[in-house]
């Protein structure tokens, strides 16, 4: 059982970042041998079961680059980085959005698709939202469109879901 | 010809991040469907070619996590993130190395290896070498020994492998 393995080699670290948080540490799913590949398949699983047709895969800095990389190697499709202010070299589009205290912004490369691109956006984590929102926004600024946002780990109850609005969204496991 | 299609992939950025440097920019190899398979199917070669044996791969944020993932993923090795301070939940070590303009600081955590684990470091970017003698440093820190580092770019003449000293030292392409 896939989705099992996975869950059980999810850690909760207790009081992290700070008090009160419960932390969901993806580490010892990323050392056992299987656990970049069973959530690779995990993840084809959810594309052929809502019949997606991605065309790239597209990964946040920096935890978005690990199961996006893993799962674009493993479909055989390219992958672009978002990455933080600064990082790529050539012209970008940015977008800015809140966080708890404060803001951050992400930047993706003017050029990074093709046309008719569809993206599949992937992150380790959906817990408000706010990242992956930018994601999005960031790819359709790039003029390509957003096939699915997929995530590994889904915090209920900080309706991270709702702030994404319409587009095709799967997690594997939630908490 | 693998490393003539990765070579052909990786772009010449002039004066980034400041005038008279030219970067050398990824996310065109990144982009194109055979691009991360192709470069650990190169990775896999100098492994075989140099008699290596890894039982683990480990990255360091975040280009590190890109070519680290795709490898381990290929090969059904584990992935041992090498992280910014902060960001690593559970107990960590810590090595501060020297920037051209100030410090900076990379984790692991404690308990990242099993005994007797050979780890293999992946980055895409050989250059002083700072950012992988402190992954080497942490590996070894945490009880394991360093099999070998890997490069996809090597960039001649800034001393990179004489910092790095005696380990097994692979790079795909130089510049």
């Amino acid at each position: 059982m896939s989705l099992e393995f996975i869950s059980s080699k999810v850690a909760a670290v207790q009081d992290f970042p700070k008090k009160g948080i419960v932390f969901r540490d993806i580490t010892p799913l990323l050392a056992d041998p299987n656990g970049l590949k069973e959530v690779s398949l995990c993840l084809v699983g959810e594309i052929k079961k809502r019949g997606l047709q991605p065309t790239i895969i597209a990964g946040a800095e920096s935890r978005g680059f690990i199961f996006g990389v893993a799962l674009a190697e493993m479909l055989g499709l390219g992958f672009v980085p978002i990455r933080k202010p600064g990082k790529l070299p050539r012209e970008t589009y940015s977008v800015s959005y809140e966080l708890e205290y404060g803001k951050d912004t992400l930047e993706i490369h003017k050029d990074a698709f093709k046309k008719d691109d569809r993206v599949l956006i992937i992150d380790d984590l959906l817990a408000t939202g706010g990242t992956a929102k930018a994601a999005a926004e960031l790819v359709e600024k790039a003029q390509a469109k957003v096939e699915a946002l997929m995530f590994v780990i889904e915090l209920d109850g900080l309706n991270g879901r709702k702030k994404l609005g319409n587009y095709n969204i799967a997690s594997l496991l939630s908490f």
